[in-house]
């Protein structure tokens, strides 16, 4: 069985820089697909084209426009390989219109001091011991994952009282398990729901508009993380004039910082 | 007159998306112009572009490159404009070759509710009460700024001492002071010395390979900013394989939060 996940980042080589994919109805947000898969897709295409050099360090991702269900084409262009770096510009479009744009960092890494400074948290309640979120009731992609929120999570009525911070914790992972690798990390990264949720605990439109994603492992420690549960934080630092950041960290269960994202998202209201 | 940071981030319309510019003397680094001031002059590519839709929400710049002293050519492609949102590819080159690349989103902002969450911390040291980073024996660009370090700073000598964090805190001007606005605010975020510096006390070579801004305030916030120090604050969250993040933010002296930011910084090490 191929994971879903496998299947909605699937591209197929055109020519060149292109290769063709489609939208997966296992990820559909509320309009197009959840963003998070839309940014592996476009990692995906730097990692078969045959001028790859080394490893995601970096990728960013925005989201011009929705991405309308049903098929799309993604072109990767080298824009530059030195000895140990390659820089990407990705682009993802449908009917010769961009709907995602981005730019990618892949480099040959060079081993040497290695360090998590910021801390997985401690005390930290285990998966196991913790309800799952419920899925019922929302888009295709909350499915795609068990979340099991710490704190500041969905589980309570959005009624409108103001919280004193957006922070939201939670252990997360694919659902069905996945072994872990850039692919899947890119994706989770996207999983916190809009801020605005959090912090004014209402439901007013909200949706990403650019994504970051930081990578803190070669393929190799990630598949050591096997398809076990990250442990995500994140959290706004500021909120003006329609948009607002959201700054996030995924830890492994072994407390390995793997991923560190930012991400602007736009809010009503 | 005008400011350095005018002349440096100055550019020529040469036809439709591109534009010529020049590195600046005052802005030089170890190798090539200070990265912040490359970033800062991609925006301002944007910034000046005929069909520039609203103002700055989000930057991101790539490194592939060292920019080589003299001119360069910028290229300011809008990818997509909706009616309130507009997404930028950015490059900037020399003889025929990217030296760095990048994307912006622009927005008409929506009044609304905004927040800083993310306070400037209590109790600190007021500007006129540090002492001013001594500038002898560095790269040019450092005295381009007025910098007062709070913590973390470059005044113990390099002794290859580890600390226990990464964390810096400073006061941090245009030097001659500038009012505020996006390009000085893009160029301030890049600021911070290399992680490693600070954590592991040795200066080994490093530098920025990917660098993004998110703005929390529009023009006319950034102008009420006037000249004065803005407090900034950054950090690593992980090192490995040769690459560390940073996150920094950038408060006015009134407290509100005017930009965060992330960067990817190699490291030799």
């Amino acid at each position: 069985m191929t994971h879903p996940l496998d299947e909605a980042t699937r591209l197929l080589p055109l020519d060149g820089n292109r290769f063709q994919g489609a939208t997966h109805p296992a990820y559909a947000n509320m309009v197009g697909p959840y963003g998070g898969v839309t940014a592996a897709t476009l990692l995906n295409g730097a990692l078969l084209h045959p001028q790859r050099l080394g490893e995601p360090v970096s990728l960013t991702v925005n989201f011009p426009a929705p991405v309308a269900d049903g098929a799309f084409e993604v072109e990767c262009r080298p824009l530059r390989t030195n000895r140990s770096t390659q820089h990407w510009l990705l682009l993802m479009s449908q009917g010769g219109e961009v709907v995602a744009s981005g730019t990618a960092l892949f480099a040959l890494r060079r081993p040497g001091w290695s360090d998590t400074e910021v801390a997985l948290p401690e005390g930290l309640p285990a998966f196991d011991s913790l309800p799952r979120q419920p899925v019922a009731g929302y888009p295709a992609w909350v499915a795609a994952y068990d979340m099991r929120f710490v704190s500041g999570g969905m589980d309570r009525p959005l009624d409108g009282v103001e919280q004193p911070d957006s922070v939201t914790r939670l252990w997360v992972r694919d659902e069905p398990p996945r072994p872990l690798d850039f692919l899947a990390l890119a994706a989770a990264c996207d999983c916190f729901a809009p801020r605005t949720y959090v912090r004014r605990h209402q439901r007013t439109p909200a949706g990403t508009v650019t994504f970051t994603v930081n990578f803190h492992a070669d393929a190799a420690g990630l598949a050591a993380q096997g398809p076990h549960a990250l442990f995500g934080q994140a959290r706004a630092q500021a909120f003006f004039g329609g948009y607002c950041d959201q700054t996030a960290l995924l830890w492994g269960a072994d407390g390995r910082l793997l991923a560190s994202s930012q991400q602007v998202q736009y809010f009503k209201g």
